[in-house]
């Protein structure tokens, strides 16, 4: 088994660790691919935190996140939009592989499923000028169906590839396990997105039975059910090579430990059961 | 707008209401269309359900449930089958519409999804020859994807249509909104089991924003997100316009409230909001 890179998708650590301890920890560890959070470059600033990717030549495997296009009204609607074009300018200033987008959900009190994707393929295409331009690939992440209508209104592979063959090349999928495993034509997906080339990043942690809060429950690698060695192959065999990126919330296990901790915990589970 | 005829699911009363109560509650109701679970039907006795249903020349929308198929051994599995004849002779003795399958997640530690998809698909092979003899259909209810490791392995309309392609006459789906309402391919797909005349029956309830407990916190019709409407048109733009059965897991709201009020909602929310 060829041993892949590791990013710590610093969400994992938010509870004990800002951006600059995060990486520091990650340092520590031995690895040197990261992906923040918006909100923890803002509070470090993006100058330093680009200071600091720069000085540690470290791979930014992404920028959590853009996305949330959805909105009742055509002025909120391009006020997201431009908040996407700020992001588009933070994942540049630190050479990040993409930006990652959560698309939004439903707008208001909306039940217009279709209508709130049509936003967001209109609100990807308006962002992509700039993206280009920019040289920063854009990553849809399908989220879980669980989160259709609050979160993402993206919930298959299938469906945001059909968003990249309308919209052309720069955008492409996040891959997390989280979100994906239990789709039966994962497979299928998987190697379509490969044949298209729009692979752009791979998540992983595992879902935990019973999960016990639908946001904040993901369990680390092994602790599940999700066949994460399957999905790995599939990914690689689709030609992402990638590093690893490992995204955990866990409000009452691993947000509530040592950061060192995890980190060793993750390399453990990486090298055993990835 | 055409009014369908209202089916309750007994899981909807199951707090407040046994069978008897609760078909004596239908009729106040002028609902005379049900659908009971098992252990419903086994707490009064299988002859005296029979004889409630035919004395009051009730329609029994399906029986839930049949299915459970995967298992880690051999035996196992086919207990489960057996079992699954048992439902069989209990959705003929009730004269019931189809037999409704919650097929199972993963059997024990296994991992192995695509495994447990294929013991679904051997388990409801064996039971299709005592089904057609009984005149039974199947009805393979697509769950959620966020039941796919702990309930249900089937979690698209695509997927169960395509197990029914595999095994032929006599298998079809339960439509339950609640489980497919998030999916990016529904119309195609209700269309398809058109096509196919393979809608057995159409279950309503809601998707609450934020919900609290992923099993017990459906919502009644119009509390949430789902658009009912929408969904009532492609399938009856399929083919099917059999009753509407309400099927509401609510311990914190509905389950605590008298049957005759819940009753009294349903009927205000199917003509409202339906």
């Amino acid at each position: 088994m060829t041993q892949r890179a590791i990013s710590l998708n610093l969400a994992t650590t938010r509870q004990v660790w800002g951006f600059a301890e995060a990486v520091d920890g990650c340092l520590r560890a031995g690895i040197t691919a990261i992906s923040p959070w918006r909100d923890q470059i803002a509070a470090i600033g993006l100058d330093e935190a680009a200071r600091i990717v720069k000085a540690n030549d470290l791979q930014v495997t992404g920028v959590c996140r853009g996305g949330m296009f959805p909105a009742e009204t055509a002025a909120g609607r391009q006020a997201n939009i431009d908040d996407n074009l700020r992001a588009i300018d933070e994942a540049a200033a630190l050479n990040a592989d993409c930006l990652v987008l959560v698309v939004g959900g439903l707008p208001g009190s909306s039940k217009d499923l279709p209508g709130a994707r049509q936003m967001v393929t209109d609100g990807i295409a308006a962002m992509l000028p700039h993206a280009r331009a920019s040289g920063i690939k854009i990553a849809i992440e399908p989220l879980h169906p669980m989160y259709a209508a609050d979160r993402a209104c993206v919930n298959t592979i299938d469906q945001a590839l059909d968003i990249c063959e309308t919209l052309g090349e720069t955008v492409g999928v996040a891959v997390d396990v989280y979100h994906v495993w239990w789709d039966p034509r994962l497979a299928q997906a998987i190697a379509r997105a490969g044949r298209m080339k729009r692979i752009f990043a791979h998540h992983i942690c595992d879902w935990l039975v019973p999960t016990k809060d639908m946001l904040l429950d993901r369990g680390m690698m092994g602790d599940g059910v999700i066949d994460l060695p399957a999905i790995r192959k599939m990914i690689e065999n689709a030609g992402f090579y990638g590093p690893q990126e490992v995204e955990i919330f866990s409000q009452d296990n691993w947000w509530k430990r040592d950061g060192d901790e995890v980190l060793s915990v993750i390399k453990e589970r990486v090298a055993s059961v990835c």
